[in-house]
């Protein structure tokens, strides 16, 4: 049991599932849906690493539609405007992984603080997690953006810190992006790496502290202090 | 025509093809080269990448063991210390571009300096550039360990500026890694992309100046200035 006095998820990825998307992909371009949809993600992660690096930041929203474009373009699909508006909206419309509702339900019956903490730009965070009735279960939306730079950067893990006034090592932090959890870690959280394929964890110094399946395993791992 | 005092190479990918390693891996793991080494590959430069970002430089020789560690432990390959040590000396004996040397010879001799700028780290490039024959060729090879942060970073092209005494703005950057052409663009240098597999441009804000097929297109498009 670890007390903790705040829980921050990660959005894309963690809460809603961005292959969620490959519906879509499949049924503008049938047979290339996976495909698409996977190398429009790993491009969307790259430029925000890389922009970072090159210190050339641009919000998530432009992010995400830079890398679809490449992504199409390196598949040798068409992207006209109104495929292109239809896909950035479903990122908009992104559904939740199917124990989301009832985790967080539970973690909010027992007083614990919850947030989001995300690359995506208010802007895209508003309406996504609006259309998933998540409003109600996570008040507190932080994005990256006021700080101009992506995870994971400590910068933006400290964002947490200062607008939930908790001190870091009373944070758990949940991503099912395995360097996200490494990232927090190495900031100084106590993470839990949601790890829904079974892959191996990245090689970058810092493991993070719990490794689960799902949300539905965070109740038992967590215990509130009582205040 | 560009007028030009030095000419900077990426030296991984662009002078010396990775995927070179690929015939070893396909020994050890038969059937399994091609995506062994390109998953290593795309683990290595996301390894540094963001351990560029969450301040926890290693170097590249570190950084380049722990993507081959993850990716044969992501694709279910079993890898013992002997093959360990096989495949990360294989990287210190990567094969040149078949036109690499004939390039080099013929811009060596057109007066301009010549010099590499990489990330790999100063135990990684010494018997690269032996093993290959280009330590006469260029004799300038500067790695990014002193500044312990990898490419796209500023900091790193501007290695480049200090040792080189040569303005940016006449200085010539050589990349066959689209990404690290645009972060040396958004540096200041100008920069030749070379595309060898024909893909589209990473849409990054910034593009490169020149995209060419080939080292062998270099000598036609600069012009040395007479000293």
């Amino acid at each position: 049991m670890t007390f903790m006095r705040a829980l921050v998820f990660d959005a894309y990825g963690t809460l809603f599932d961005v292959h969620s998307v490959v519906n879509l992909c499949e049924e503008i371009w049938p047979g290339k849906g996976v495909q698409l949809s996977q190398l429009w993600r790993a491009k969307q992660l790259e430029y925000s690493w890389l922009r970072s690096l090159m210190r050339r930041y641009e919000d998530f929203a432009h992010v995400t539609a830079a890398a679809l474009g490449h992504a199409c373009a390196a598949l040798g699909l068409a992207l006209d405007e109104a495929r292109r508006l239809r896909l950035l909206q479903a990122y908009r419309e992104l559904s939740t992984f199917p124990e989301v509702h009832h985790a967080l339900a539970t973690l909010k019956a027992s007083k614990i603080r919850l947030a989001i903490l995300s690359n995506g730009s208010p802007g895209m965070l508003r309406p996504l997690v609006a259309h998933a009735g998540l409003a109600g279960r996570i008040g507190i939306v932080l994005s990256v953006d006021p700080r101009k730079t992506y995870k994971p950067s400590p910068v933006v893990y400290r964002i947490a810190v200062e607008r939930l006034r908790v001190p870091k090592s009373a944070i758990g932090f949940v991503s099912s992006n395995c360097w996200d959890a490494c990232g927090a870690k190495a900031f100084g959280f106590r993470t839990f790496w949601i790890n829904r394929a079974g892959a191996p964890v990245d090689a970058l110094g810092v493991a993070p502290d719990h490794v689960i399946r799902g949300l539905d395993e965070l109740p038992e791992l967590i215990q509130v202090p009582v205040s």
